[in-house]
């Protein structure tokens, strides 16, 4: 750790502002959906004007909690959070692109949400209108910090977005208010949240306000975490709460630093694991680091689908144990693969490797756009890799909803897919001093600051659907400097030229660093071909034992009842079998799709019989795979991933 | 319909009396066990004195109705029932061999019961106890009618067995008490159970008394299942109940001759099913019998295991639709499949056809033998076909205990096997005046009335492990009738032979029907030759797409892990792999043991990686199946019936 720990000190993601984004290349085209679609959706959505869909009323609760509006409060209760990341969302937007509007939209909102603040600090819809004798009583189950730290988030990003001070400060006052009541100083509590989001929201605020306090207040929640006693009995008995907890769910089992496995609910995982990795990176600690990396072992390499979900066990919205990866009940909740994302994010801070950014895009690409519809309007809570409709009537499969929905009573899922997408371009670059990183290719354009000045990175493709990316370096005077470019673990071969020339890569930890005095205009051509490919699990994935998913650079693929008929289990992928690849754009948004000739049981010439010892015939079928991220677009029907092979 | 009708109608079950089956056979053993050890055993859970057993308090429960003792009612509301079962058990043993001191036990328990008999006929230790005041109020929940079933079976049982009446007429008091309150005439209620049972019961209990009320009263619990009004609706409004129930649970939705599906609870469904067939034999009834053979094939082509297992959800321990077969989480009850037992059998007295016997087969040698220990001591309620242990752990696999249990809260189970692995003589043959039917091959010796007198069948056999079936005539002067043999469904190339001449077989619906003036010590000698084969399923039973079980004559084969490692889900069969049978009487009770070579993915050559577009290496790997009725009697692990092929 040594050597590493004083080298990713200076390791710092390119902030949203530095990163332009190409309006027509894959990303743009969803931010732009994001901006033009979603956000005006969802905001019909939080204030109950989506016909059909659940009630949301969480725009209604902040009127009421402000005095704008009286009734009673209605929904979860972390319904505050969903309103502080579609301002998040709003703020990413607003960082690319100024929109008046928007912009006074918002302003009107954090208006409300301030006058709901109450005079100590305290901001939370649920606790002011319902039960304001209970506030802090149940930091396990009440998600008061996590509905805090969600809004700290929105206060620091509508800064960063507009220089507007409004909700940073109300956070900064809701942040003191809880370092008034917690921490390890005698006469506060030493509680912490049951559903982390507030430490890694902390050291937000910390780093955009200087003030060391939310650093030191987000240090103790973690390190205070599992200790014994536990502050979850402590707080239970006072509540005369004996009912069983599992504090596995909370991942308040154990001290963080000797947590070894991933468990409980991977949402409240990966907000955990962000916030550790947030403050292994500020406090230089090794032992958390090393508690990281281990975790970060445990899930990506016995606990993730292959397209970047978590959490295999509807129960709990959790992780289960090594290797059990069920397909048709994998829970994989979108907000679990956002939070690989943010995870994965912060690990490449700590570490430039590319495992992180290979999960990072694993999930980016898959797990988590699975999660919205192709218009915008529909999501997925939970995110499966087979769907045989008739079985989600069963009892143990009702969290599978083969059909995507315009929302969800419990809606956390929609808003937070909002502010990923629409700050994608922050996850793209990193850069130290002499060094440029590029982990993400997105048609972009990015200004970073060396020590030798400012250079511009052109990045020029039109990934995922092609593996050529060219990078043009934009200089006002030649500098040394190191540009540091992914190769991605699915690429067997890439190729490299500058200007012109081909190049021997070095990759080290993954990534190929180029270093040399740049010049501008100086040309990177880096290919990464891009063959349709058969990825196996891992021998011990019984359910995907015999079976292949079929993928192509980040993409999974999967194939769909409404290109290939239904029982999509009878289709055999013969070994010899050629698979091409054939962009369609007028397909599900365009898309590269996959076509191969595959071999399917005849049920015909099977009979009646459930059970013969003759083989059952098979025949030639042709078989279309298409992203999974795109799946259920379409008409509703069945969904498969892997494919048995023979 | 029409000529079967007048045929069917005197085919007779051989009365268990008229069977005597050689000890030292397969059933033989079993039978032994039963009456040795599983009797004894089962009468101590009854009485508490198996420790760390759940309590049954099943036999207190009658003392404390009796007034011989005092205390609580303790256990379900169907507790009486495992009494009732292990009665009927106990009567069976007796049939077969007499025993005065078990029999002495067997009168002191009917003297028990008969004191908890309440002075109108009623019985019900629950309700007696507990809820006087609620008799006969919740007839769809309550299990009231269920329990006089099972208690009818053994008072039914226990007469043929001993002569002796007490409980006959006990029974038959409780039974006009039943009928007294419930029928179409006017004064009555409209009421029918909510778990079928007592109909067959009845139909017994009319076959032993001759009384047609009991057949008019099970003709009206039939026939008036599901009709609108629906009673379970009148009812429930009558006792302020609106919780939402679904009637297919209990096959209540629809009139039973409407019902075309196998729906809800299996063996509820199995009970009513066996029910219907013994009311369309006793009253001819066509459409009852179209019925039952629409919800023959409902079941035995679309929902049921391989195994003879069926019910395939832990919710409602239900059927849920066709070809949804998964293996780790297949409820079938072993109570179900003992049920599909019975219904088979009484399917096989409406029609002669072997697909019912060998359903009956499937389910007595695989899915019902399963679920008892070698040893008779400990128990299975469900029965995969899969079983990883850790993943027991899932909360939507928490039905599933990966080991032998000592005896359940819910011991329908236990005493179930009891009776009918002690009453396995009366399933082997049936009977009308000029054929006697051999249903299944065990080593037994049946005496069979004929038009022309009695004849005597000797069965010679170690089926199932061996397929030659030596079968003797014995009559006293030589008499023309048909011996009806099966050709079991497995057997792909049997041989026959008369006094050892080689015969054509001449097969129709499934028997081979041979009739001749037989001779006495005329001898029939018939293979089944029995070679390992590889089962496939439907190709629209998705668990088991690609896969193979390994079958052998009767016998479903299974993986287990003490046999063959951890994570058989990386073991696959190629095509061409040779599978070899060895007998080995030191295992398992002596069992024969299928054994192989086959390919298994190397782990250790994959790496940590938990995706990869590298084949995994296989290396040859020895692989040894031991039947399934016999798994998880040595340590605990896991267990496969399905293999991949490749």
């Amino acid at each position: 750790m040594g050597k590493s720990k004083a080298k990713f000190k200076r390791v710092e993601p390119l902030g949203l502002k530095k990163v332009r984004i190409r309006k027509d290349s894959f990303w743009g085209e969803r931010i732009r959906l994001i901006k033009e679609v979603v956000i005006p959706y969802q905001w019909n959505a939080l204030n109950d004007k989506i016909p059909g869909a659940p009630l949301s009323h969480a725009m209604e609760n902040f009127r009421i909690a402000a005095g704008e509006s009286r009734g009673e409060f209605h929904g979860w209760v972390f319904q505050d959070s969903d309103v502080a990341k579609w301002l998040e969302a709003v703020s990413y937007c607003l960082m690319q692109q100024p929109d008046p509007e928007l912009e006074r939209l918002a302003d009107r909102v954090i208006d409300t949400i301030v006058r709901a603040q109450q005079p100590d600090g305290y901001l939370n819809t649920y606790f002011t209108i319902k039960e304001p004798q209970k506030r802090w009583t149940n930091l396990r189950d009440n998600h008061e910090m996590y509905c805090a730290g969600h809004m700290i988030e929105a206060g620091v990003a509508y800064y960063e977005a507009t220089g507007k001070r409004k909700l940073l400060e109300a956070v900064s006052r809701l942040a003191d208010h809880i370092d008034s009541l917690f921490g390890p100083e005698p006469g506060k509590r030493r509680g912490y949240p049951g559903h982390p989001e507030i430490e890694l929201a902390l050291i937000k605020l910390y780093r955009a306000t200087g003030e060391q306090r939310y650093l030191k207040l987000a240090k103790f929640f973690i390190d205070e975490r599992g200790q014994e006693p536990n502050y979850f009995d402590i707080e239970a008995k006072a509540r005369g709460d004996d009912k069983e907890y599992d504090k596995r769910y909370s991942q308040a089992h154990l001290p963080v630093r000797e947590q070894k496995e991933a468990v409980g609910h991977a949402v409240r995982a990966m907000y955990l694991y962000s916030g550790m990795a947030d403050l292994a990176f500020e406090t230089n600690d090794e032992t958390l680091l090393e508690a990281c990396k281990r975790l970060w072992e445990s899930v990506t390499e016995r606990r993730m689908y292959i397209t970047g979900g978590i959490g295999s066990s509807a129960e709990g919205e959790a992780f289960t144990f090594d290797y059990d990866l069920p397909n048709d009940r994998a829970y994989a909740e979108t907000c679990a693969s956002i939070g690989l994302v943010f995870w994965a994010h912060r690990m490449l801070r700590l570490e430039v490797d590319r495992k992180y950014a290979d999960v990072m895009e694993r999930a980016l690409y898959n797990g988590v756009l699975s999660g919205i519809s192709l218009d915008g309007t529909k999501y997925f809570y939970t995110n499966p890799l087979e769907v045989w409709p008739p079985a989600c009537k069963r009892y143990d499969m009702r969290h599978i909803i083969p059909v995507r929905q315009p929302w969800f009573s419990c809606a956390c899922c929609p808003p937070n897919l909002a502010r990923l997408l629409a700050s994608v371009g922050q996850y793209a670059y990193s850069r130290d001093e002499r060094t440029v990183y590029v982990h993400l290719f997105i048609d972009s354009q990015a200004e970073v600051d060396l020590a030798g000045g400012r250079v511009t990175i052109v990045q020029e493709t039109v990934y995922p659907w092609e593996g050529d990316v060219n990078i043009r370096i934009r200089t006002e005077r030649p500098q040394e400097f190191t540009l540091a470019i992914r190769i991605p673990g699915w690429c067997k071969h890439p190729e490299l030229k500058i200007n012109g020339q081909g190049q021997e890569i070095t990759v080290l930890k993954g990534y190929a660093w180029i270093n040399r005095t740049w010049r501008d205009n100086d040309k990177v051509e880096i290919l990464f071909p891009m063959p349709v490919e058969r990825v196996r699990a891992h021998p011990n994935v019984r359910a995907a034992a015999g079976k292949v998913a079929i993928c192509r650079g980040p993409l999974v693929y999967c194939l769909e009842e409404v290109d290939n008929g239904p029982n999509l289990t009878q289709i055999v992928l013969p070994k010899t079998a050629n698979l091409m690849v054939k962009f369609d754009d007028r397909l599900l948004g365009g898309v590269a799709v996959v076509h191969g000739v595959g071999l399917r049981s005849d049920s015909a010439s099977w009979g009646d019989a459930l059970y013969n010892s003759a083989e059952c015939e098979k025949r030639e079928a042709p078989i279309k795979a298409v992203p999974y991220y795109a799946w259920g677009n379409r008409e509703p029907g069945e969904m498969l991933v892997w494919i048995r092979e023979e």
